[in-house]
């Protein structure tokens, strides 16, 4: 009926975009299938959940919630900055990793400009890209990790404005150390700004990554309360690097984006040091029984310095993808990569015992039934 | 020290832009005068806060967050759609309406296009038109009111890309009816996007806006949960519009921008019919006592379908900025708008009758002050 009508024009770059969604939901499949997932083990949340203090912080809060959260993040800032020691001018708040990378990436990007991912890297990230018309190049994992020399020979080669590195990797969980980062970010031309998405950081083996307080000219490291911390659904994210880097956020952030209630939550979960020790040590030892799972069933995995471990099924993609299928079909929610190589992968996230006990009953039937299949 | 150092170079968008914030939060006040705001009345929130409902909604929630919220927002997007009578795609929902301003702006504008707001209207607007390149041409408020005549004369005269309305207004509180707006819409040209900024819909007297079911095919209309449902600091707010316009969205938002404890409180927000009358009640009252303490001074004050009051303080833009910082010094928050012909206004919001009490006696003592001053 509405060919009729005449829209206003939106830019030749949005006209020529898709509507495409990075991820879809569980709760899409849930509504799609008519049937509640019976555990949750696809999105990479953290399924322990926040810590009791900020369960209790946070139902101390809905009285504030009337009022537009501090813009400057100030109270947040000064913690990081003093966790870190950092200066709090080296750091930017901002509603999740995903909002954060769509910022830099404005920041960065003009039509036409070469960015590097990952073949299989993180969706989000390319969608920003090319959102703001960036050309994307992608360089295939070496050995199931990100190829370091590769990305740094495409950046030269391609003359990129960004490349993006997730250290630890999603999706396959595998990382690099303080020296291959530090080699990586000496290798890139220094007109190249590293884009480290540290998301899963706090969950990588101690004195793995570089320390928080080291900074390079030409790098973001963003860092997020989505993983560890267990705050997925009240978005919360951060960027450090120099301050010159930094300012530059202000020019073009939302300045109170971040919710209030985030603000509350970030800060105590920050304060709560303890139970950050726990949880890393219960995603441990979810992970193990992740691949304990796998080892039954006669499959290998990837390590994994995140919160999740990669099955590899063994096979080709079809076949991982009709057990992903399998699996959902059984009300368990996982997810997995689709590119080739990748595709033989399927991701799952850590979570309490008993939804894992469901996956590791799901999983046997799901191999058996997609081998039929 | 840094000048030793190579940055990355930003778009030269990016690097010509100002580090502004639209808004100074009460929190930087209160950090630079070190006193606490007795009385919070500068940022047009709803003092009197969200339903008890969505209070007890919301303690009951944080064991939810370490979900991400559905990037569908499927449930709070029917439940608009049913109360509004609407299709589902007719709406979108973003992390309050400045991000969706930004979300708009981004669709529809290219470096040098033109976009119209009135002089002294919303500095967010104007920093994402900024933000992305657009050429703002504003057009002064006619007596107190939006000049609709020539804000459409300007959208023709510039073959404007955007023009944005703010009914009822900020930061004035003056509204145009339904039939002004009808018409301010047939006489825009069809490529003009009419932004129809509605944050303080709730608020305007009965039938005087259009129904929301209304629709045109260049218009997007603006609500949020902000305002009259008192959830500033949880961040929702949805656009309106043809279903071709809100396909757009799609294209660039940030899917798992809303977090979940706003689409949980937001849900319940629009179940309680019954604390949404209570409190445009309440409001109501609040700017009548607003209006009285004006009078009380021999002030005269705006009319407003909104939850703010603007006091003519009487006097030129000096003499009104000076009440505000005598205001400020006896920790009371509220704002004022600073460009000519506006600038003699201060505009309080609404608040408890403690608040307003506490404004009421500081406001008398801030008039002299100023006088003397």
């Amino acid at each position: 009926m509405s060919d009729k009508y005449v829209f206003p024009a939106v830019t030749p770059l949005v006209a020529s975009l898709p509507s495409t969604v990075p991820f879809t939901g569980p709760e899409a499949i849930e509504r799609k299938t008519g049937h509640l997932f019976r555990a949750r083990l696809g999105a990479n949340e953290n399924g322990f959940g926040p810590a009791p203090s900020v369960i209790e912080a946070l139902k101390n809060s809905p009285n504030e919630v009337w009022k537009y959260g501090d813009p400057e993040n100030y109270d947040l800032t000064n913690a990081l900055a003093e966790l870190y020691d950092l200066k709090p001018n080296e750091l930017t708040i901002g509603p999740g990793v995903d909002s954060l990378l769509g910022v830099i990436v404005r920041q960065y990007i003009e039509p036409g400009d070469v960015v590097i991912n990952s073949l299989g890297g993180y969706p989000t990230f390319n969608y920003h890209v090319a959102g703001f018309g960036g050309k994307l190049v992608e360089v295939p994992y070496l050995n199931d990790k990100a190829d370091l020399q590769a990305l740094s020979d495409a950046a030269h080669k391609y003359k990129a404005k960004i490349v993006y590195l997730a250290n630890p990797d999603n999706p396959l969980g595998t990382w690099h150390n303080e020296n291959a980062i530090e080699a990586f970010i000496k290798s890139l031309p220094e007109t190249t700004l590293l884009v480290l998405d540290e998301a899963y950081g706090e969950l990588a083996p101690k004195n793995e990554l570089p320390a928080m307080s080291k900074l390079w000219p030409n790098v973001l490291r963003m860092r997020t309360f989505s993983k560890a911390y267990g705050l997925a659904g009240l978005r919360c994210g951060y960027a450090i690097g120099f301050s010159e880097l930094i300012n530059m956020f202000d020019k073009i952030r939302d300045h109170f984006s971040v919710n209030k209630m985030a603000q509350i939550a970030a800060l105590q979960a920050l304060a709560d040091r303890k139970y950050l020790e726990e949880v890393i040590k219960k995603i441990e030892t979810a992970k193990q029984q992740i691949v304990t799972i796998a080892g039954k069933n006669g499959l290998k995995t990837l390590p994994s310095a995140t919160n999740f471990v990669a099955i590899d099924c063994g096979r080709d993609g079809k076949f991982a993808t009709a057990v992903l299928n399998e699996l959902i079909k059984r009300q368990i929610f996982v997810r997995k990569p689709f590119v080739p190589v990748l595709d033989r992968l399927i991701r799952v996230s850590v979570g309490p015992r008993k939804e894992l006990d469901l996956f590791a009953e799901a999983f046997s039937y799901a191999l058996i039934a997609a081998d039929k299949g």
